[in-house]
C-alpha cells in the first residue's frame, strides 16, 4: 500500500485557453484525479464516492502557480498525504513535466469526509496515513 | 408562453483554447443553457431533472460550425422547439454574436425523456409543443 | 501508419454530471483526444495546429447517444477516418466500455483545415488516408 | 471607477458532478469571471489579455469551501481587489447564493503580469487601486 502516488496525463486542445496555456482551473482537475488514484490504493473507488456513506470533499485548498503547461506535455502529477486529525486528510500534490523535477503547480489540499446529507463525519478508520 | 427562447452569455477565458477560439465542445454547453430555459418556460425545473420522475436526455445532435467564436464576443443563443412524436422533443438551436443574423453554430438536437433507471419513457403530456 | 487508432481514458468526477452520468458535451473532448493521436500519427503534432500553418477544425459533427457512460467507467476512444474530398477529412468515431463491442456514443466528424486567417484551405497532400 | 465588482450567474448541468453539487473545479471559472469585469472597470479588455503586452496571470490562490453550489442555483460573485506591491494585485472574491451573506466559497487571488515571453513585469501604473 502506497503512500505516493503518480498518474501520467497528456494536455489536449480541451485543457488550454486563448493565452496559449492550460486554463488555471484545469490543474484541479488533474489534482483530483490523482486524489482519486491514491484513495483508490486504499479501497475507495469513485463509484463509493458517489453513492456510498462517506464522501470526500475539499475543504481547503492552497495552489503556487509557477510556470504554465502547453498543449502537448506529458505531464506528472505526484501526490502523497497524510492523516491531519480524525477528520482531515491532507494531500501534497503536485504537477511537473515528466523527466522534470520543478513543479509547474503545485498543491496543498485539505480533504475532509461528509455524510449523504453533508455534514461532516470521521474520516474512515482505514484511513490510516502517516 | 413561448416557442422560442433567448439567453444572452460572454465568452470568458475557460470557453477558448489554445487556438485562440472557442473550444467547440462548448458549445453544447451553451445549447444546454438554452434548452434548460427554454423547458423552465414550460414548468419544468432543471432540479427535477436532477431528481424527478423525467429526465430529458439528448439522443441525437447534429453540429454545423460555420464561423469561431471569440474570446470577450457577446453571444446569443437562440432555441425553438417541437413534439416530433410521442417520445421526441426536436430542438433548433443557434449561436450567433449579439445583433447578428448570422449563425456561429447551429444545431439540431433530438432530447428524449428517460425514467430514474435509464429507460425511454413517453414525453410529458404537457409538453405538447407545436 | 495506421488508419485505426484507440485510445484509452478513465471517467473521472470531472468528466459527471448531476444526473450521475458523463455529461454529454465532454464526449466531444474524447473524440478531440482520439482525433489528436490520429493525426499524429500522421506527422501532425498538436502543437503545429496551435502556431503552424494549417489548422484542423471540426466543419460538422453528427452524435448518437445510445448508453450513458458513468464515474470509474474504463473507456475506449476508436477512431477511423478518409478523405473525402480535397478539403474534407471524415472521421468515424465511437466511445465504448473497455471489453465492451456496443458504443455508448458514436460520432461522424467532418474537419477541415483552415489556415492562420481562418480561410479554407485544401488538406496536406501527405493526408492521403483511404 | 468601482473597486467592488458584482456578477450574477446561474447554475446549469455543466457545472455540476456526480455528487450532486458544482464540481470544485468550477468556481475557479466563476472568480475568473469576476475578475475579468473587474479589470474591465480599469480599461483591461480580456482581449488584450489575449494579444497584449500584458497579460494577467494567477500566481498564488488561497480557497475555501463552506457550502456546496447546487444545480439551478442563482450565485452571486464579490470581488475586491488591492494592488499589494509593484508586481502583484490582490482578490478578495467569494461565491454566495443571490440573498445570502454567507460565503459558499472563498478565494483569495494573487495576480501578477507577465509580458508575452511570460516573464514578470510591473503592474501598468494605471492599476492604482487601493
Amino acid at each position: 500500500m502506497t503512500t505516493k502516488e503518480v498518474i501520467h496525463l497528456k494536455v489536449y486542445l480541451e485543457d488550454t485557453d486563448a493565452q496559449g496555456i492550460i486554463y488555471h482551473a484545469n490543474y484541479l482537475k488533474y489534482f483530483e484525479r490523482g486524489r482519486s488514484e491514491f484513495l483508490a490504493n486504499f479501497g475507495y473507488d469513485m463509484r463509493d464516492m458517489q453513492n456510498g456513506e462517506h464522501r470526500f470533499v475539499v475543504h481547503e485548498m492552497q495552489l503556487k502557480y509557477r510556470n504554465p503547461g502547453r498543449l502537448g506535455d506529458h505531464l506528472e502529477v505526484v501526490s502523497t498525504a497524510q492523516r491531519s486529525s480524525e477528520y482531515r486528510l491532507s494531500f501534497d500534490q503536485k504537477v511537473r513535466r515528466r523527466g522534470e523535477d520543478q513543479a509547474l503547480v503545485s498543491a496543498q489540499v485539505q480533504i475532509v469526509c461528509v455524510d449523504p446529507e453533508g455534514q461532516l463525519v470521521e474520516l474512515p478508520e482505514s484511513m490510516n496515513i502517516s
